[in-house]
């Protein structure tokens, strides 16, 4: 078996006998059962993956997975291409606004090139490219399904490296012109959903080129014809290197017992992907904010998870996770400094 | 004047000027425009509020107004009175959740007594208890005007003690039992909303309790007929003590040009008070997470307030500030930390 394999075979059920305990402990907290609502969630959540009752979180980590798209040239993003390289690096020189945020919330990021056009010359980023951009999958696949399970290995074993250096929080990330477009047509390929709900308008487009974004979506997954029962079917024939790594991350932090935080639409769309790979991965991937894309409310949906930000960010880059570490870090202070009705007299 | 009057009448439009300073160094951040939202919305509104661009949060600190209410004795509550004054205990033993929350945002809690019933031997509980709770507005008025005046005055003073020791973000929290009873007496007569829209379970009602609640709130207003054009008489005959005083917490800091975070349902219930005296607090107030009380959906529609979170929390105390908080570091640092269009090349 490759690592790919043994990833999704070594992933269990979560801990239900620690999360009966810890939710006792909740209860037993000073304050009426349950008044603490996603906190509390948080806590029993993390129970059932770690099995322990306390949580605290040591060092976190955001990876971000860079890459570009083939289907870029069809007109769908607002940017200029040669933006992903750039804005990868404005992430290891702190420019960036994950950079900002993650080092606000004490988490490092990790960098990754899984597919980018142009080379950068910043050693920080780490080069793990399986080729220079994707196809354009409105012409056919994106990558082979080799290329799939390639570039989600680079995201297994680039977090598994991270957990083994002690993080036990990770976030996801991402830099890919043309992005929003790969991450609507997976979503649009597995739920059927209409396109007007799927497709959004990623940093800015104009109506024009928004309606040809819709189109480009529709066409490419009517072309390639992916079969839904095959999730990495459909992630090599219209997704991209980026959400694949994505898609590695959330396996990896799975079979590890790590928690996960999704940030938005392409994120949720790599989560979407894992899910259909291996359903338990949804015991270890949390929400992290409600995003302005339409298809993020769909992603929710389909997976379960409500975010507890609704901040109308649209930046991607793993900005919602940067945000939503410290409810983690909230929660494991409540379970762990919370006084007891056992503290009081009645 | 008195106190009440000099500060409703020191408070003065935002600053123009700055907030469009603000909007276009926002717009100059490497990001495409409006990308990171409420955290934009925060840096910008900061501005207007103190007249810089740069808001670095120095001291933080949650004011908690805790107080009885006379109301209780109609079965409005679902815990024992007692607790009033051992909850408000809990948060100067740094046991309560909100005690917890606010040392893990880094900030302090001043826990005043502006009308407990009983006493607690606590020094670090500030008394200035304006009478030992209200009376029972299902029988008549809840306070005098007078009284209602003397609550927020302590709140006004309190609150500026604070700020002059430099505090420059301000949260706003309670205890009291019955005080969601108040709270939506206040809201239901203000707004003539339905009684089921505005009255909720508070920290957890039978049916039956539930039911009794919303006659007794119902009751109260039809018995007491305030003046909603005069909102000092709404908060006398239907309103608590500890709203009053949080009243004053959001007219000082308007007045002092200092952030407020609205907390819950109760503090929500203030702010609409203090809107109603004068609308220009708005510029200085923030909403935090939306609380499942459903008077609380009410209120922040008629301040135009949309919460950051939606933690699915109930517990009040100043908890969902607590969380609050960080969303304003993290502004500060985005506005301060984050790289330009003038640092890449393109």
């Amino acid at each position: 078996m490759n690592l790919y394999e043994t990833t999704v075979k070594n992933i269990k059920k979560p801990d239900c006998i620690i999360m009966e305990e810890t939710q006792k402990r909740l209860d037993y907290l000073l304050k009426p059962k349950g008044s603490l609502g996603k906190l509390e969630d948080i806590a029993k959540k993390l129970s059932g993956i770690t099995g322990s009752i306390s949580n605290p979180i040591s060092k976190k980590a955001i990876m971000v997975m860079c890459s570009d798209n083939g289907v870029y040239e069809e007109g769908i993003a607002s940017s200029p291409k040669e933006l992903s390289t750039i804005v990868a690096e404005t992430m290891v020189t702190g420019l960036s606004g994950v950079a900002v945020l993650a080092k606000h919330a004490g988490a490092a990021l990790r960098v990754v090139d899984v597919g980018l056009d142009i080379d950068s010359s910043r050693h920080e980023i780490v080069n793990r490219k399986v080729r220079r951009g994707t196809d354009n999958f409105r012409k056919g696949p994106a990558m082979s399904r080799e290329e799939a399970i390639k570039a989600i290995e680079v995201g297994i074993d680039e977090t598994n490296k991270m957990i083994d250096n002690g993080y036990n929080l990770i976030g996801t990330g991402e830099v890919g012109m043309g992005n929003t477009t790969t991450s609507s047509a997976v979503v649009y390929a597995f739920t059927g959903c209409d396109i007007d709900t799927v497709v959004g308008r990623g940093a800015g487009l104009t109506d024009e080129a928004y309606t040809n974004k819709k189109m480009v979506v529709k066409e490419g997954v009517e072309l390639n014809k992916p079969d839904i029962n095959d999730p990495l079917d459909v992630l090599a024939k219209v997704g991209g290197f980026d959400i694949a790594a994505l898609v590695g991350v959330f396996l990896s932090c799975a079979s590890r017992r790590v928690p996960v935080v999704i940030d938005g639409f392409i994120s949720g769309a790599a989560a979407l992907v894992a899910y259909k790979i291996n359903p338990l991965i949804i015991n270890y991937t949390f929400a992290s904010h409600g995003t302005q894309e339409p298809g993020g409310r769909i992603i929710s949906r389909e997976l379960g998870l409500e975010p507890p930000l609704y901040m109308d960010m649209r930046l991607g880059e793993g900005t919602g996770c940067a945000l939503a570490f410290n409810l983690f870090d909230a929660s494991s202070a409540m379970m762990n400094n919370m006084g007891t009705f056992g503290d009081i007299k009645l």
